[in-house]
């Protein structure tokens, strides 16, 4: 659970490619067919088609197909893994920052009370 | 600027593997010296030295070195990189659904009031 492997895995290493945050980027703002995905790249059909594929094994993205088109949107739940991941380590490591410095803020503090009593 | 590549690139890959985000977890709790974060691998100290150099080169970790041990430790700003890459999307995305949302409640009140007046 911890790691959650390979699921983190795959989400990682689909969000790591400059074309994949891409479609992301594009999707967030509403769901869009294959092609209309495909337009702005300087890209084949099938390259794009591969990086969705990628997308939608790691949970990112889904898909869904009326006739001939296939449309693809965002799976809020599958960047929430991802983005929970980070925010539970770095609010941890925020957390013992934020106590290291009360406890130094502490420490003065007494230093100081005992300084005067001498 | 808008998917920052690479650092985005090199960020999610570091994430990417298991034995990376448990050398993240460790640190997480706190900084700790190389060997420290070998001793719970089964795993050569070459190959725990290369995955914190794809940690330390992604900008998630930083070391410094006193005397003979090299001490690890977050890079918070490494991690909210990644962490508000991800969330401003997610949240671009909840936020269409929710308009989405409430132009459907509109338009079933509007049809109720039209049905009335007939």
């Amino acid at each position: 659970m911890l790691n959650q492997t390979p699921a983190l895995d795959l989400l990682f290493q689909a969000l790591a490619d400059p074309t994949r945050r891409a479609i992301v980027e594009r999707l967030s703002r509403g769901p869009a067919s294959v092609s209309d995905l495909a337009a702005p790249f300087a890209m084949s059909l099938p390259a794009i088609v591969q990086h969705l594929a990628v997308l939608e094994t790691s949970g990112a993205v889904s898909s869904s197909k009326t006739g001939r088109v296939r449309t693809c949107r965002i799976e809020p739940n599958g960047l929430r893994a991802a983005e929970q991941w980070i925010a539970t380590r770095r609010a941890s490591w925020e957390r013992r920052l934020d106590r290291l410095d009360a406890y130094l803020h502490k420490m003065k503090h007494l230093e100081a009370r005992d300084g005067n009593k001498h």
